[in-house]
């Protein structure tokens, strides 16, 4: 029997990872950023890091190359990428309400072939769920990207592009709406 | 700096609690059960039921009495109770996602003054938690009595009512639909 009943068990660096997908969306075309950068720019971690870039990976959301001027890159277009697919990759798609089945359990139970339909409370809790992934679904990292171009400070912005072009040895990177 | 970063942050038992306050729904007026046969009823651990138990307490969910006839019973009505209302008596209700603001952080960040909106990330992320949260808060603990009613093996039925029977000393129980 399991004694430890997780309902939602989302793991952690959530938020690194649509962080660093959100900055992988604006570099420039055919550049791309090593781990290291990423966790520069974000002051976290880079080994710790390093482990949810590679969960990213293994979902197709980014591709890493290696060399001089290897690194991560988006796999995709942002319009392509969800935040549920980043939660996903992250979490997995394992339902987060873990059903132990203590129906089956104590002096009311039966044995386990009159137990073909789910159980109504997970029943309830998957279907709260469902309305959460879809509503994770329906939001882009393109999206993300629009919003922050109207919303991040401007400072901030040119903060960013300042640093970007340092890094990739570029000049000219415009990350404002055009 | 938080390195840990849980975005559905909720911890273990909300399932134990869904079924303890499923079955007070359906006791007989003026009845109780003690702790230990809520424990014994689901055939889990009593001392960790028992945490779980004072805080739907707490919540104002459940009420607990002493003395030979003392246990617990439900502190309103089951249409007054939704599954948002257990849940967030089991783990709180602070937001699920934690925005540890990685955007203050690294090469690109301002001082703190420039955060005064929320970034969009965690926006994003907390509006699909609300949705969540209000399709939990749609479902009565009164609807899912009734689902079970319809759902649940009649020889479960039957053995939960000869249970309560021996235990609460009645006679003349009726757990089935009326």
């Amino acid at each position: 029997m399991h004694l430890e009943v997780h309902v939602l068990k989302l793991s952690e660096g959530i938020e690194w990872a649509i962080h660093c997908c959100s900055l992988l969306a604006v570099l420039p075309a055919g550049s791309a950023l090593p781990g290291a950068k990423l966790a520069e720019f974000f002051d976290v971690p880079r080994d710790y890091l390093a482990k949810h870039m590679q969960k990213l990976s293994n979902a197709s959301i980014v591709a890493s190359t290696r060399g001089p001027k290897g690194g991560y890159r988006l796999a995709k277009s942002p319009s392509e990428i969800s935040l549920l697919h980043i939660v996903e990759a992250i979490d997995g798609k394992d339902p987060c309400f873990k059903c132990t089945e203590i129906r089956q359990q104590g002096p009311s139970a039966l044995s386990a072939e009159h137990y073909k339909r789910p159980c109504g409370i997970a029943r309830a809790m998957h279907q709260a769920e469902s309305v959460w992934r879809r509503e994770l679904a329906k939001v882009s990292l393109e999206s993300l990207v629009l919003e922050a171009q109207v919303n991040v400070n401007p400072k901030q912005i040119q903060k960013s592009t300042e640093w970007l072009e340092l890094t990739l040895g570029l000049s000219n990177i415009n990350l404002s709406k055009d």
